[in-house]
């Protein structure tokens, strides 16, 4: 069978070279004799493996000194209550409130500490980032550099001075550059940028770590962890191993900053067609819009079904929309390859010939 | 390269034809034209693996109605504290400290109520199964099935009465059959039985479920994990899929009561000949020896080196001991085929004729 475009939110598409290497290697990875899931996670074969995917990702992130890179579990989610647990110190934290994970994250983060909703567009169905307003004596600052859901992006990251920014990544690390010296923290869920589900990336400035709560688990505890060197337990190996092999595709590909600029033609000729549509429509404000997510409805439900059935058919599967926000939903990760998005266009343009 | 006989104590072997079917399927599952690493865990494709997974362990393992089977994040070490924070209910618990892990869960479990050691091996270096007082008011009892790192195994397990028994059996889970009726919760890291690091396994029984402590994260918490059949985020998917390759594998070597057989025999061949040997002694006394970690020295830590120097040449590898044991251990899971151990020992013969 033919592989298809797959436009899933995420666990989605990894790059095939990624795969053809992985799926060559499985039964006997270089001359070790066996598959990295079999290999001990304390064997020199696996270090290598594990230290040059930290060294990569240091390289394509651009990490600066002073940072620790964690390879953890458990996810986001986890996340939500690990950050609260290691960073609230007792005090309180603002929560910008944009988006599903955004307000997950704030809602878990209450078990733990004080949590002001610094903004929030959740009124408006997450249509926008929101407008806030920052505590001066905060333990941190949470942010969701992209909303998943709703398809929206923080085009611009708030001044927080020397009050730690805290951003969960999961749907765009690796998308963009960022300035990783502006955050104390950032997490990211690797099923769609890096790697398989199941592990989940931590960035943390040194200066942050040494003040967990005594109830936070011992696998939560970034301290303990960045001492272990992501290692207090076995980790998730084999899904490092392939979040290794992503970076190493990111390099072959230019960089982040080369990828970048192809993320934001992809997204222009979806937004550039939606805009110009007689039966396509935008959901999330212009300014905002996601480079990841692309959403878009017609206003009809039955002929949103009726294009996601007909996609589907063509090979472009998963371009249903979330059930909170209805309609379509083109995620366009790294992985994804311009060729799909211009089939996905063209494939839109036929479909609104023959039925606008 | 030819594989190696892989004796590590985990991450460990997989089933030759198991990584072959994955390999097999890694860019194309099925008619579904992407990885299994791909797809989203809500879509039809993955939750049919998934749901066949699960009826497929319940198959295997024997788990009666009433329990609730749960695929999670974090290793056996997340589950040390998630256990506590679930089943603890403000009140103690009995831990028997039979080993490094048992050790390390009780410790975990101190932050979360109050933990009374039953019994302890810890002065014996772990070297048997501790006798051990019940508490008629604890919360649950914990045990450790099999220690890995001293090659012990609990041959009779404790009548606990009406306090449920909770049981960690990260190295020996399907390598015996178990009355899973005799347990409140079992758990079990995946990476030494079942499938590559980074799921762990809760089978809980439903009654237990419900009275987690307010500071339990979402990803911690058995009655909200239970509630959403696993996936409140996303779970570790493809490790999830091959656990479930592993269970099939299972059914088609007879089951658990037929590894068990083999499992036996395996143990037996090297227990014997190290209990006629002039060079090799076992670690852990007799009535208590494990069937999956065989432990055993020379009493010469520089002969211990040689031993697993040439091991290794042989293509025997990883089987130096822990550095808290030290000497050698033979791990032996049920994907060790007994042509493993058979080589295993025959090198043994040879070593011993040579150096002894």
């Amino acid at each position: 069978m033919e592989r298809v475009y797959n436009f899933a939110p995420g666990p989605s598409m990894l790059p095939l070279p990624v795969l053809e290497e992985v799926q060559r290697d499985l039964l006997c990875y270089g001359n070790t004799g066996m598959s990295v899931m079999e290999m001990s996670h304390r064997s020199k074969m696996y270090l290598d493996i594990f230290q040059e995917t930290v060294a990569d990702l240091k390289d394509v992130m651009g990490i600066p000194e002073g940072y620790k890179v964690l390879f953890l579990q458990g996810g986001a989610t986890a996340m939500f209550a690990a950050v609260a647990m290691n960073l609230m110190r007792g005090g309180k934290a603002d929560y910008v409130d944009s988006g599903n994970f955004a307000h997950n994250a704030l809602v878990e983060a209450k078990k733990y500490g004080e949590v002001v909703v610094a903004g929030s567009s959740r009124e408006d169905n997450y249509t926008h980032i929101p407008a806030y307003t920052l505590s001066p004596d905060a333990s941190y600052v949470h942010i969701t550099t992209n909303n998943t859901i709703y398809g929206t992006r923080w085009s611009k990251l708030p001044e927080t001075g020397s009050v730690p920014l805290v951003a969960d990544m999961s749907s765009n690390i690796l998308s963009e550059v960022y300035d990783v010296s502006k955050f104390g923290l950032i997490y990211a869920g690797a099923q769609k940028n890096v790697a398989p589900a199941g592990v989940v990336i931590v960035v943390v400035r040194e200066d942050l770590l040494g003040n967990a709560m005594p109830i936070t688990p011992k696998v939560m505890n970034f301290k303990e962890m960045a001492d272990k060197d992501s290692m207090l337990n076995t980790p998730n190996c084999f899904g490092i191993y392939i979040a290794g092999r992503v970076f190493k595709w990111i390099k072959a590909q230019g960089g982040v900053a080369e990828l970048e600029k192809i993320n934001i033609e992809k997204a222009s000729l979806l937004y550039d067609f939606i805009d110009n549509s007689r039966l396509f429509k935008g959901t999330a404000v212009r300014e905002d819009r996601s480079r990841m997510n692309v959403t878009f409805v017609t206003g009809d439900p039955d002929m949103d079904a009726k294009f996601c059935k007909e996609a589907t058919a063509k090979g472009l599967v998963n371009v249903k929309g979330h059930r909170i926000v209805g309609g379509m939903r083109a995620s366009i990760y790294n992985a994804m390859p311009i060729e799909g998005v211009r089939a996905l266009v063209s494939f839109m343009k036929e479909f609104e010939q023959a039925n606008a």
